[in-house]
């Protein structure tokens, strides 16, 4: 890692080259190289927390001053409880994911000795801009080499000198493995994010972890590919027939569990006839919970009749606007629908396309809710706060897409892969085949290293029966 | 189809609520459509025509005036030998296609009774811009509906009347059918582009299908995601070991067959040691063919010793300007490199990522370049003609990317796809999981529909045993 104060150009130009030489190592060598950064971070963690003592006196003043909130001077902490061994842990799990690069995904014969093989690759160049958490540097750093991508980083300038000491390590680390140090570049002025942004030949993608005003900023200024998302509004629908205990429990969860993550629930849209019967109990507990509700005026009626007066008394009238408000707090606006028809038509309309749940006993409805809301991701009968890439199973995230395109929802490693066409030949060309010539074989090939795939009904059969164990005595056939 | 004439905002909006319709529309209620559209193009071939013929009368009109090329003038004419035959069976093969949505491509069982699947879906709204042919329209409009998405379509201004008349034809098709018909809108005034272009909460996805211009002025003018590619200069690199029959079937079909083709080559890169050898050959065939060749000194000087004399005098000295151009044309440069190393440092340097082809009988350099070279496609003894979706087995392409996310390559139905996470639980919580709670399970399951898979060696045994008959009994287990 170098920490550069190169021009824009020759940030990203050297970026590439670097990345060209990252493509084609092997995973050993990819590996090894998070393996020295890992020993690197846990030698130098004096230096790093001397440098990040900096940063927090810093914010602490500006704190102080009102200039920055105590939450971020938190987040800013790294000597808290765990956290830099969590960052170190980090890495090494990262190291130990299967690797995404250099998969056959799917082989085609399309003549005799003309072979078409899709294969994973690396994207080449990201552009990564991040707010003041200076743990993601080493997380990010971990995801972009295991990919087999160089990536130029750009993190807050709370988080500076931090970022610089831990800079300063990667970049000693990377020198003695086969990882060109060009392959991860830590810019250090603000200015320069403008210009970079302009250079879309030279960088692939663009990943802006932080608020919507950042990725709003970014994906209006340039013409590389954006992935992220630039709001986290996560609405549920409750139906009437859901029990209430199972709703306290999903609901509870997904407003109460961590409100400044894009997954918290930031609406509940409830049906009409579920209004005096789930309704008060749900609301009952989160106001427990210290949730403000904002209520339409159906909702507000029915909980003003139902709750005990001083509950009542801490509900409000929500706004039109509160149904288009990424609250990132202890607030909840609640919205009454008639019909999971109408439900799925507000979540289409004012949903950030990011998580949206149904709650219900009837799959008939639930079905028509999973498949009607174009969101990232759907659920029924659980919480919206799933959302996320451990979660999920994929081991770490890179962070949460609301894309069309590439990768949606939470995003793992796979999404910074794309792939090329192999095709190999015996100078077969183009003009032999079509009307009067040769026809195309277009014959799926089993990709190497691929599982044996019982292939009729009668092999199933024989696999199951394995499996059950009505079938061992077949190993002695 | 809507032939409209409604504003930007007004022709996406509707897109947008159409397209949420569309989404959740079976196989068969698409393939109807499908069904319809060719059936009413079929009967309103005479109108069709006669609309056509009011195209190329003015486009003649231009070209007598020198305001439009000759060739392009030919890519207007529908009634040309079964051309709109050609158009027809297309929206038919379309049809037939699989269904590439409502595919479940991945789940895991993230604890008892929770289960995350992947499902494929369509990407939403689509702005599809593309110049004079007018059988695209139907091309793309099969493509569109077929894998659920909206589109909205803007033609070149040289095939209007053809476009107004199967537009109005299409529309009447679509509404004997399930599918809205504002989920096929075609705008008629170019001055709506730069708008459309601007509405990136409700276009999704825009595909420029034209010249590096317009591809240019596209990307450079929108937060939408863009698939395409600008520009297509495909090189070959002949190694001096590689036989001289050979490498001229090939290098004059991918120079040859279709040069005005993206994928026609455009550079020929040739091993030092082969330029007395293998070059001569090649370059005598490729000037029998009208190819023009602009060659680097050290080409130059070895022709003009080998050629004969007539030959040689064809031979034109390149600038450096000549690799870096498309010349989609009877032109081709020739530059002299050292090894495979300065190749594939060329090509990543100067061709456009699209498809670029070594000829070796050597595995060891034709696997270090396909590795090394960072293009969509990467051919080993093969055309570069090659790189077509119908080729490639997809049944069709909705056009060719070097974008390095998303999609790559030819683009069939799969590429106008994307996926959204369902997620079925049983009020299972976030705020269970991780330390001192619940562990996640994070099993695999297999898929819907899904072949069963040999998941260790024993079971692979025992199919294989069960298929060469060795296990033939095991039925009677």
């Amino acid at each position: 890692m170098s920490l550069t104060n190169a021009t824009p150009l020759e940030v990203a130009q050297s970026a590439r080259v670097g990345s060209r030489k990252l493509a084609v190592l092997s995973t050993e060598e990819r590996n090894a190289a998070l393996t020295a950064i890992h020993k690197a971070l846990a030698e130098g963690k004096d230096e790093v927390l001397a440098a990040n003592k900096s940063d927090l006196e810093a914010a602490d003043k500006a704190a102080a001053g009102g200039h920055l909130s105590q939450s971020l001077v938190k987040r800013l902490d790294l000597g808290k409880k765990g956290k830099y061994e969590d960052m170190l842990q980090g890495i090494l799990d990262v190291r130990d994911l299967e690797d995404p690069i250099n998969k056959i995904t799917s082989r085609t014969l399309l003549d005799d000795n003309l072979i078409l093989s899709r294969k994973t690759c690396p994207i080449g160049v990201l552009l990564i801009i991040f707010e003041a958490r200076p743990e993601v540097i080493a997380n990010i750093s971990a995801l972009a080499l295991k990919s087999g991508n160089a990536a130029i980083l750009k993190g807050g300038k709370e988080s500076s000198h931090s970022f610089a000491a831990i800079a300063s390590i990667i970049s000693h680390a990377l020198s003695t493995t086969a990882v060109p140090s060009d392959c991860l570049q830590l810019v250090q002025t603000h200015d320069v994010i403008a210009d970079l942004l302009k250079l879309d030949t030279l960088i692939d993608l663009c990943i802006p972890r932080g608020g919507n005003k950042l990725v709003r900023m970014v994906k209006d200024s340039t013409a590389i590919p954006v992935l992220g998302h630039a709001d986290g509004i996560c609405c549920t629908y409750l139906c009437a027939d859901y029990p209430a205990e199972k709703a306290i429990k999903i609901i509870v969860d997904a407003k109460v569990s961590y409100p400044a993550g894009c997954n918290a629930l930031e609406q509940l849209l409830i049906e009409s006839s579920g209004l005096t019967t789930v309704l008060p109990a749900v609301a009952q507990a989160l106001l427990e919970s210290g949730v403000s509700l904002r209520c339409d005026a159906a909702s507000l009626s029915a909980l003003q009749k139902t709750l005990d007066p001083h509950s009542a008394a801490l509900l409000q009238p929500s706004s039109p606007s509160d149904y288009d408000f990424e609250f990132l707090d202890l607030v909840l606006a609640i919205k009454t629908v008639e019909s999971v028809d109408e439900a799925i038509s507000h979540i289409n309309t004012h949903s950030s396309h990011h998580t949206d749940a149904i709650l219900t006993l009837d799959p008939e409805h639930a079905n028509r809710f999973l498949a009607a809301v174009d969101s990232s991701s759907v659920y029924w009968n659980t919480s919206t706060r799933m959302a996320d890439g451990q979660r999920y199973g994929f081991g770490t995230e890179v962070g949460i897409s609301t894309n069309k395109i590439h990768s949606r929802g939470p995003v793992g490693l796979e999404g910074l892969t794309i792939y090329k066409w192999i095709l190999e030949g015996d100078a077969q060309v183009s003009a032999e085949y079509g009307a009067g010539g040769k026809s195309w074989k277009h014959e799926k090939l089993a990709v190497e290293g691929e599982e044996w795939v019982a292939r009729s009904e009668e092999e199933k059969d024989v696999l199951r029966r394995f499996r059950t164990g009505r079938g061992a005595g077949l190993t002695d056939v």
